[in-house]
């Protein structure tokens, strides 16, 4: 079933950067058809949308997620890092039930599929759960259990892992893409790093990990073993699968050289990093050495909401604070990072409008007051739109966000039941 | 006309920060006249709005503001400043019609109306189109014409301030408020700003003025005069009556001594000079020094939108940046600079829910997937929310905003007329 969209502007994200406005897209279930011109396409259509004021986009892709800590959102925020994580995390977690954490990843894919994410790379536990809500949601998830080292002698949750990557490689028609969690170099000893690394590559599994997100990270590690986090990672193997870096925003000039070809790359979180006084990416050195930079929220715990077009706003002002210059960072350097970025850190085909790519793409309104007027439609996109902007959203074909309605799920009754379960939490 | 809106929450911001959960207010015309338990008032009642998910809060107060811009929106981003000023910002406003300035002041009325704002201090020019648009609109306006004394040798434009001055105090029910606005001590020598110093004192009128925003100024500054922007305006008598201090970002220590005592304070645009690479507000020491701190959002050319919710974000996000630390500012700090900030700074007796304050409110809808759940509604109001939530907005006891819907002006037409008017200014 092929359906065209015509719209104001058709913002192409591929490798030229293409800009067609007015312009078409024309998808079906399979991939994209056609881009360009609104008249260009001779092919049959089973539908036809005309939307004169819209902006059509590659979907953006959220690098690094810990989705059901939605349950936790503006939980003692502003508390000292170790106070907020070990009083107040910690102990709500372990309170958490599978169901919980399934009603947590629908609520975050019902903020997700609204401010314009068709896919999403993350890591918490209770995965069959997560991943349950992602095939029903009609989001992509790339899914890894976060691996705790120092929680695992026996290497049980890492085989757990392994089942769950059997169980669900491939499902909701290869929207899920299982990978390894190990959650960081300072809760995962070197050894287990090298176990789970052996495992990523019998297994042919992708890595999502933390590493290098935080000045304290790099004094332990360098106490500990006289190593920064990449060089561990190095050392225990890891690069030599896909591996997704998780901030990495002390990654040092010297630690170059241990990511020199790497397969994989850097997915950075900018309103984290600040939120937390954490700090502010070296982007341009890091790409300057050929580092893939794909975007990402971190989880609703720590950065709020998961509304890509703020990480787009917050990448850029950081980026131009960090260089002390207007010019030093562009818009487009930022919607570049959330959707071609990611998808080369994941080894995904999507992120782009270009012919055979995945059917994965937004409808942003173009015409509301904060969008007006058009001097430049990426501009406005990166600077002034916000998730609410967004209209439609398609993954792989499905049409998920209809006129701002959520379409496979019951939104109204998931916020209802969140509500209810965080009560619960709160009581202790 | 007695109103009351009983809502899920009522944020006051009064002096002890008092959320009543639920909550109502009640007002009219002349002003709040009661805040607290739903079922407390017990006078009589002309309307009764009850709104279960409802936050209520006192709506944001935008310290820093060039309205019009908004029809140069995303003009030549990313470009270095003084290529960006002198090769599109001047050659454009050079371009624009008095007609230009109402229907861009209209426009950016409606962007701050949606996003919950209920006033806002502005400088520009043709500021009779703006006050006309403002009074329309509904909003509330402190509206200085920037003087540049460089273009200004027999001050003819500062007698043009002072009769518009004459003109407009008080009308719009009291909501507009004229200024004077010296630009910045790089367009204006000191001899001119004595002249508006004098003028201020003689006709009992605010200073807007830009000091101390960047790298650049300073160093200007110091070669031609000695000085910070700050002791050069001190010496030219500028604090002898309320000022309001656009920026402040390079205010140094050595500095205070000039601000002790002022009446006033510095309003931060923390988006703005992020996004222009000038840095951070060292808002501690500021504090400390006990001058007051408001928040704004500088004109839509260089920030690109004025939802103050952004802000309230940015200068979180930047402060914790700065301090190193979650706990280095909190998410009540930044609400309160873009309400009693803002207010304290113009001598203004809102940004707060306290009876005898101005009925000047906003509701937001706090039932939004990414507001949920409800562990702390002030981190979610400034970590979450995002100016399209709000859903109400009251000024001066009149709706302005209704279920989402401008009551005040044609939105759609003015996007429409701002769109076609833009064209015109692109194409030279």
């Amino acid at each position: 079933m092929a359906t065209r969209i015509q719209a104001g502007a058709v913002v192409t994200m591929d490798d030229n950067r293409r800009i067609c406005a007015p312009g078409a897209v024309v998808y079906d279930a399979s991939g994209i058809l056609y881009v360009g011109d609104p008249n260009g396409y001779e092919g049959p259509l089973d539908q036809d949308l005309v939307i004169p004021e819209g902006v059509v986009l590659p979907g953006l892709l959220n690098g690094h997620n810990h989705a059901a800590m939605s349950m936790m959102r503006g939980m003692a925020d502003d508390s000292p890092f170790f106070e907020w994580l070990t009083q107040h995390v910690w102990p709500v977690e372990s309170r958490m039930t599978p169901e919980d954490i399934r009603i947590g990843t629908l609520l975050a894919c019902a903020e997700m599929i609204r401010s314009g994410t068709v896919g999403y790379a993350d890591m918490y536990f209770e995965v069959d759960q997560s991943a349950e809500a992602v095939e029903q949601a009609g989001l992509r998830a790339w899914i890894s259990r976060g691996l705790v080292g120092l929680e695992d002698p026996d290497a049980k949750k890492l085989e757990d892992s392994l089942a769950f990557a059997e169980r669900w490689r491939g499902r909701g028609d290869g929207r899920i893409v299982p990978m390894l969690g190990p959650h960081a170099p300072y809760t995962c000893p070197p050894e287990y790093l090298e176990k789970v690394a052996r495992a990523a590559r019998d297994h042919d599994l992708g890595i999502h990990i933390h590493l290098s997100e935080s000045q304290d990270e790099m004094r332990q590690m360098a106490e500990r073993y006289q190593k920064t986090p990449i060089q561990l990672a190095y050392d225990a193997g890891v690069f030599e699968s896909r591996t997704l870096i998780a901030h990495g925003l002390y990654i040092e000039e010297t630690d170059l050289p241990y990511l020199e070809g790497m397969v994989g790359g850097v997915v950075t979180c900018p309103v984290s990093n600040a939120k937390l006084g954490n700090g502010i990416l070296p982007y341009h050195m890091l790409k300057e050495a050929g580092i893939a930079i794909g975007l990402g929220t971190d989880g609703p715990t720590s950065t709020n909401t998961l509304d890509m077009f703020l990480e787009l706003k917050a990448m850029a002002w950081l980026q131009k604070t960090r260089e002390g210059r207007p010019e030093g960072f562009h818009a487009v350097d930022a919607l570049w990072a959330g959707t071609r970025g990611t998808a080369a850190v994941l080894g995904h085909a999507g992120g782009q409008l270009a012919v055979g790519a995945p059917a994965d793409l937004i409808v942003v309104n173009g015409r509301a007051a904060h969008m007006t007027p058009e001097w430049d439609v990426l501009a406005n996109l990166v600077y002034s739109a916000i998730g609410s902007d967004v209209r439609y959203s398609v993954v792989n074909g499905r049409m998920i966000l209809q006129e701002g309605i959520i379409t496979t799920f019951d939104e109204a009754a998931v916020i209802e039941e969140a509500r209810e379960r965080a009560k619960r939490l709160m009581e202790g």
